[in-house]
């Protein structure tokens, strides 16, 4: 160990793999997604090109795109008995744990589990991301002792995803903003659960595995628990001068304030947080709820001018999702979901051209002692 | 990201932490832990000492040691209705998979689960050390159609761990060496899985996340997966003759060999392989299984003439746990078990001083396409 290294904490700035995925362009305020920019991409596409773009390489033709969807729909459905998992955990069980038990206890019913090629990847993906949505909605109406909603083949893969969370048919605008979310939250690069996600795989550990781990860091509310946490400041804010006072007073007891500032972003906007801005007032204008819409605005101002710090992603994506009427605790849950395609993406990406994580440390305990 | 920075896959040699636990002096061919060599507490101490040296930071006294006992057995029990979890799973999850569920359904069981003080981390880490045996051993009985073996609370900790796995109580020798075992698998610095758990506490996850995300990454077969692979090879193998037959066969096919090489070792020889090539001839003589030990010991000479290559851990404990009667499936979840003590100190300690984990990458995609 002569050699010297620099240590950064939280890895900040290094080089953790080489990835034809996906990219955080900060200086030309660009997330590059195989090629194409996210927004562009969220402006004209929709969540399932994302899906195969991820997957395939390429965006899918009409034909790929509808064969796509016939697959994820022949895969909605869970394994029989699957959903007395749900029934069997305490009512208190967080939604993302929830959701990461139902993805574990998944494995076991994959035949082919120890299978790493890159194609049997992809299908375990797809099934995964049938999946996934189902277990999303479902868990957490088993776990408030309401029946299960199930797959409706008729509705959009998004547009079903929504229903299942609800229990009622979106409007067409519901159903687009909703699948606008999904896409911004697919891919973003290295952040701690994809990286998590590619050390898992890197042991040649198998998918479920991977994702299990992802949703265990996503839950943090440095990661994807923020977005809860934005919502519930803006419920406790109430109005746009309470949710001045409210974020005056965090600064003042130098609290950390959810859903501004980003690692790799750090002085310039999160370009998503801007697209979901503007799904919001679209959204606010349709309900009636532009109160909201001014209230996040206002927020927005003031942090810009006191701190300098710009919202992220997460700012805006909470009050759609509560216009959406979708409950706050599963906020987490539906980013997840919504990245799972990519965290699949950079497992199989990690499994075809494989090092195994394992890095040093610096000692900083005593030594020589005797027992 | 003007800044240069080197990319070395797997960050082999960066530093990704600094922590006073444990460190891999390879120079000195020291395994540290709080200031203590490995080795030399495994020859002189028991496994519920380096638990409190790991937790609490200093060997016990013997009241302590006391005390840390009797609250391990006042927890071993699980949650009412525990076990109906694993009677859902197939029948073919593999263990580490039915770990992997346990330990993220027992969170929803946990009515502080978003505490992160050290104090209350440290007293989650004893539940989970007492009752995580009990999950290991039988949720495998019960996906074998077995009836669970209830804790036995007059035999010592580890001894308890072999009986509830064996049904049977151990000898005062068998458990000796089991705990033994469960003290050199009990930290190791920063592997993969130690690394994952940090990884995911940086988020401020919870531990039950920081701990269910370990066990994916313990289940691959480049790391903890790598115990149950030796054991099948020497079966494999059979006899001295066809055992160095199956190595030169594998050798020529260049297939990877498990049991042999280690990231950080190279071409060194694992301290702790050494202590489990002693138990394991003390064993095999009691045992009257003098060939198991020898074929182990040709295996041995044979990678190091063929490829310069010495023996890890896994290598000499997989025969160990062949002959106190440990079905190989379980090789690893115990490795797991033994290790959580240390996941645990390296969680307490993240959550003390954090720092999100958040690195970046080498693109190497396409630029500049348009949807």
């Amino acid at each position: 160990m002569a050699e010297q290294t620099v240590y950064k904490p939280g890895l900040d700035g290094i080089i953790a793999t080489e990835t034809n995925i996906s990219y955080l362009d900060v200086d030309a305020e660009e997330i590059v997604i195989r090629g194409y920019e996210l927004i562009e991409l969220a402006e004209n596409k929709q969540y399932l090109d994302l899906v195969h773009l991820l997957l395939r390489g390429e965006l899918p033709t009409n034909s790929e795109k509808a064969s796509l969807e016939e697959e994820l729909k022949r895969e909605y459905s869970l394994p029989e008995n699957f959903f007395n998992l749900f029934e069997l955990l305490p009512e208190q069980t967080h939604p993302m744990d929830a959701l990461r038990t139902g993805i574990s206890a998944l494995a076991g019913h994959d035949t082919d589990l120890n299978e790493r090629e890159e194609e049997q990847t992809k299908h375990k993906a797809i099934r995964l991301l049938a999946k996934i949505p189902n277990i999303v909605a479902n868990s957490y109406h088993i776990l408030h002792h309401k029946q299960p909603v199930a797959p409706k083949q008729e509705l959009p893969y998004s547009a079903n995803f929504l229903y299942m969370i609800t229990g009622k048919e979106p409007t067409e605008k519901e159903a687009a903003y909703f699948d606008q979310s999904l896409m911004v939250y697919s891919e973003h690069e290295m952040p701690n659960s994809t990286f998590t996600a590619r050390v898992i795989a890197s042991t040649n550990s198998d998918i479920y595995g991977s994702l299990t781990g992802a949703v265990a860091s996503l839950k943090g509310n440095l990661h994807g628990g923020a977005n809860e946490a934005v919502m519930y400041m803006l419920l406790e804010g109430k109005t746009i001068d309470g949710f001045r006072n409210l974020l005056y007073e965090k600064l003042r007891n130098k609290e950390k304030i959810m859903g501004f500032g980003h690692r790799v972003y750090m002085k310039k906007m999160d370009p998503r947080a801007a697209l979901m801005k503007e799904a919001l007032r679209e959204l606010a204008e349709e309900k009636g709820r532009m109160d909201l819409y001014e209230m996040c605005d206002a927020g927005e101002e003031l942090m810009r001018e006191e701190k300098g710090l710009y919202p992220n992603l997460d700012y805006y994506a909470a009050p759609v999702y509560y216009l959406l009427d979708i409950p706050i605790d599963l906020y987490t849950p539906i980013f997840y979901a919504a990245r799972t395609v990519g965290l699949c993406a950079h497992i199989s990406e990690q499994h075809a051209n494989n090092k195994l994580f394992r890095p040093r440390v610096h000692y900083t305990g005593p030594r020589n002692l005797h027992p």
